[in-house]
């Protein structure tokens, strides 16, 4: 009996030629999500991807550690988020898995996270999260964000984690709308549980 | 600026010479079950991650499509408790996301999963859930499960995943047991949301 023992996910080639070009500074919450979306965006016009990305940065420095996009059909994976990319990316970047040593990083994801995504924040040792879209943003556009307790924010807050909502929210929006405008799949579409 | 753009994780190699000796059917839940911590048991025995395992199963006929095995302190990487891995090695052998196609398939882990697996499952499109040891179990060992949403099992269900929990309880807690007496790494423990 032999089984698959390995699995890998790779960002796209473009992104260091974007990173080369953006030549704004990270120094505030809004700067570093304006990044994001811009990520975002470029994600929807390559067709590389999900409407949505995600930064790792040091929150005193604004250092860039790690970018995800949402590679969920790309790679294969259904875990492949942005946010589940980027931390998984800035812990391989760093060596091991506790993003809370040894200086605090910060969490910037164009969107609210997903119920998955939101249980894993706390397990990546992250210590601040900035949210653009909600998640009724994301539910309009058509894509399912899960069951997460209702307090999700404070629960996160009660581990240790600063949570801001709504940064840049409408920039943020504007990206899913040209997703599903440019008829981008909508994974899980398909299942009764969906919300188109 | 450059950055880190692939991420990666494997199972160690002694799976393959393990699941070549298991001669055990996997036609009932209970047996796919006795696999699942069997392999947990031996991932402690041989010091290669946490006292936590699980499968992915075609639900009808019992055979083997991957096998996860808690790889968080190996690997490096947060997101990777046995179920992410199992879903995720089962979507690379399979080459999509979507393991709802083309026949059911079923997810077996030796603890009810934590608050980011519950949220990854409805993505997966896994059908059906079979679990060990409760979260209580794995608290009691000093892991931490995160916030789930209270009705997570109807919460499931509702999106058409059968779940089925306490399949050799006991059996499954025994492991969590072993670990613990063996003083194995008892991740984010050092946070003040820590459960010890």
């Amino acid at each position: 009996m032999s089984i698959h023992r390995h699995c890998s996910f790779e960002l796209p080639v473009w992104i260091d030629s974007f990173l080369d070009s953006w030549q704004e500074s990270l120094q505030t919450n809004t700067q570093r999500m304006q990044l994001a979306i811009a990520l975002a965006a470029e994600n929807v016009r390559r067709e590389t991807g999900g409407p949505f990305a995600a930064l790792v940065v040091n929150e005193g420095s604004g250092e860039l550690v790690s970018v995800g996009l949402n590679l969920v059909t790309r790679a294969g994976l259904s875990m492949a988020h942005a946010e589940i990319v980027a931390l998984s990316l800035a812990q391989s970047a760093l060596g091991h898995w506790d993003l809370s040593r040894p200086e605090n990083l910060q969490l910037v994801t164009t969107c609210e996270p997903c119920a998955m995504c939101f249980g894993a924040l706390p397990w990546s040792g992250i210590k601040s999260v900035v949210c653009g879209a909600r998640k009724k943003d994301a539910e309009s556009s058509g894509f399912d964000e899960g069951d997460k307790p209702d307090h999700w924010v404070r629960s996160l807050q009660r581990r240790g984690i600063v949570v801001q909502c709504s940064v840049l929210r409408s920039e943020a929006v504007q990206v899913l709308e040209q997703y599903r405008q440019n008829g981008g799949t909508i994974y899980n579409t398909d299942r009764d549980f969906g919300k188109n």
